[in-house]
């Protein structure tokens, strides 16, 4: 592959990286991006997270741990349960992932058309972690190369 | 790849090709699901659309602005506060992305075994969007030569 | 590819192989799941599912069928209206659907993280039926090379 912005050719090979969209703000689907996403650059692989709809309030200043789980009362196993649960088993915080993730080189990229839908500045954002404030075509570029895309 | 419709074989190459599997009925993953196909259309990838349980609901004769918003409630977005913030941002309706989707040559498909359990028949549907009627083999095929693959 | 287990370099092909995350437990997403599954089983891919948060509670033993629809009231169409139908349409039941994955040679995979935070224990699941029990590095290098990945 020459060149990684110029469009795949019919038959080209997928690079060894993951392109996950964030439309979910749901804790626990947070919890599964960041997971798989640092896991991903663990072993070497290139990773973007590209948050759109509801995942991008999560990157709000005081946002990320604002979601609902997606299923509330399975089991009774309220929000505040898992995350007691998490800390008590050695899962890093949502914060600490989400650095991890940052410092780790993995790409945060945020939906302009969702700012816009929502309302939402970039002074309302977490600047500092985001890569780039892009479109659809962004997340193309990026996800047909990927061995792994994934929606979540 | 001389012959698309046969086995991929072991370690074979992408085609440059999107499919996606629109599963959930909610406008916001609608939305998604469109944008991210016409965007990928544009930047001249193929696009199959293959609609199932929730989504094929969407495909009835008047029922694709029906689907609710994934989150209802939350930052009281509503549904149709949703739809006129889309408008006045510039974002095409759902029936204009589907057109276009179209129009540029993506392929919707629809899951008969759906159709069954749903009791949906053909002269429910927008027939004259829909490429094919199908079951998961079909869904296979395009899926396992495709580069980006999701499940929305 | 000599060795599945090393890392992808860039430009790698990519193996006739879907991974599918279950993260919902939801009755119609775990349909979707398996139907997906055997059918790339079919066809002659190998297939793996990685069971992840609420998609773990359905491996508990009895847990397959306990799932709720993820749309409840649209359409009328209860969960077990859902169930009855499908039968009536020839639509096999969840625990014949993974059966037949198992038997077809379909790799289950249990998340370990998942049953440290929801205290299951091996003997709460059906042991019978996982492959490994496992984390996030696993899934990774299975996903790397699929030519399908999806999270449900």
């Amino acid at each position: 592959m020459e060149n990684k912005d110029t469009a795949v050719e019919e038959g080209d090979t997928m690079a060894d990286k993951a392109t996950i969209i964030v439309h979910s703000g749901d804790m626990d689907k947070i919890y599964s991006a960041l997971i798989i996403a640092n896991g991903a650059l663990a072993m070497g692989m290139e990773v973007s997270l590209f948050f759109t709809f509801w995942g991008l309030q999560r990157l709000k200043k005081g946002g990320l741990e604002k979601g609902p789980l997606s299923k509330m009362h399975m089991l009774g196993l309220g929000k505040w349960m898992v995350k007691r649960k998490m800390t008590k088993v050695g899962v890093a915080s949502l914060e600490k992932l989400l650095q991890d993730f940052n410092e780790l080189g993995g790409k945060i990229l945020a939906c302009d058309m969702t700012m816009e839908i929502m309302g939402i500045r970039k002074e309302d954002l977490r600047d500092d972690l985001i890569s780039d404030y892009c479109a659809v075509g962004t997340y193309v570029n990026e996800a047909r190369e990927s061995s792994i895309t994934l929606f979540i």
